[in-house]
């Protein structure tokens, strides 16, 4: 009671969003039917290009427009370094930190048991028959610092050793810009662990 | 870099729901390109549906599919009595509390100086109509708790007063359910100031 049947319906949709608590759902839904003509015509037509346009890298698993998408089909990168990462949503991170130049592996998830997800569902296969190729000398596991993460960085660095082929993982620490305090203690037992010498003069 | 153009900017227009983040929106997306075609296109039809069918009510300004909302259209409410919110989701939450029988008022807004928002930005104009009408012998005002939703009580308060109509506030107090230590002083405060006596035997 109190809403008509269609905002309720789209509300309902909108709850199913990633993040978006029932009350964040009103609030979108609100903001939806307060929108210029243009902007909520532009808006439907940009999901259903998306959805339309874009797949995955047929090498990577990145999202793409085409067969292959923007960082592999780039000359300028790096094809003996590959960086495995969980999603595509990691790409973009990396990339704009700006240190990285080499390729990328997307694994589409993690493993995690307890949701049914074995290696087996994830791009692994995929990622050995890249290793096979023979041009990658060096892969750098950046997934996250969760029990399935760390599983799933596990499993990746035997697969990658068993290629023969140098694998590492990228520096787990304290975060740049704020006081040491605030930091927890996982975070500042494993940056102790990861310490590296200082070379007076560097 | 990363993504294709089509995602950047549906990541975009996502960033500008209210309450998501631009990390929150990149979620979003995401989810939206891996729906089911199905509920995909259900989605993009409830925005049209809900942006088509859906206006305010000519009486209170509540959501409606028709001229009037289904509260003001339904018999069985008092007419004699109007709860005054400041937005359609303030109905939609009284209503789930089913402890309100009467009709209501959507100012559409609050008083804020600050953002340029005077008395007759909102629907008060039509309120004053409204009590005018000689049905309403008692007006409930439920604004937010904020400095706008108080100084927007005052101002209403101050009109209904002026129509010779009973006016009243809902009781602002401690929240149900929860130990008193986590609640914060400003309405620990106005719950003490707003005690009420109780009758041995109740």
């Amino acid at each position: 009671m109190g809403y008509p049947r269609q905002f309720t319906s789209l509300v309902a949709q909108i709850s199913k969003f990633p993040g978006v608590s029932r009350r964040g759902a009103e609030r979108i839904a609100l903001f939806l039917l307060n929108l210029p003509e243009k902007q909520a015509d532009l808006l439907i037509k940009s999901i259903a290009a998306a959805r339309e346009k874009i797949r995955r890298c047929e090498n990577c698993f990145n999202l793409s427009s085409g067969d292959l998408c923007a960082i592999c089909s780039d000359d300028a990168r790096d094809p003996s370094t590959l960086c495995v990462v969980e999603t595509a949503k990691d790409i973009a991170a990396i990339e704009r930190s700006r240190e990285y130049k080499g390729l990328y592996h997307v694994l589409l998830g993690k493993i995690s048991p307890l949701a049914g997800i074995g290696p087996e569902e994830l791009t692994i296969e995929h990622l050995i028959r890249r290793l096979k190729g023979g041009d990658i000398k060096e892969v750098i596991i950046a997934t996250g610092t969760d029990v399935e993460g760390e599983a799933t960085a596990n499993y990746v660095a035997r697969v990658v050793s068993e290629a023969g082929i140098s694998v590492s993982r990228i520096a787990y620490g304290v975060p740049m810009g704020g006081p040491l305090e605030f930091v927890d203690e996982m975070t500042l037992g494993r940056a102790v662990k990861g310490r590296r010498r200082i070379n007076s003069g560097d």
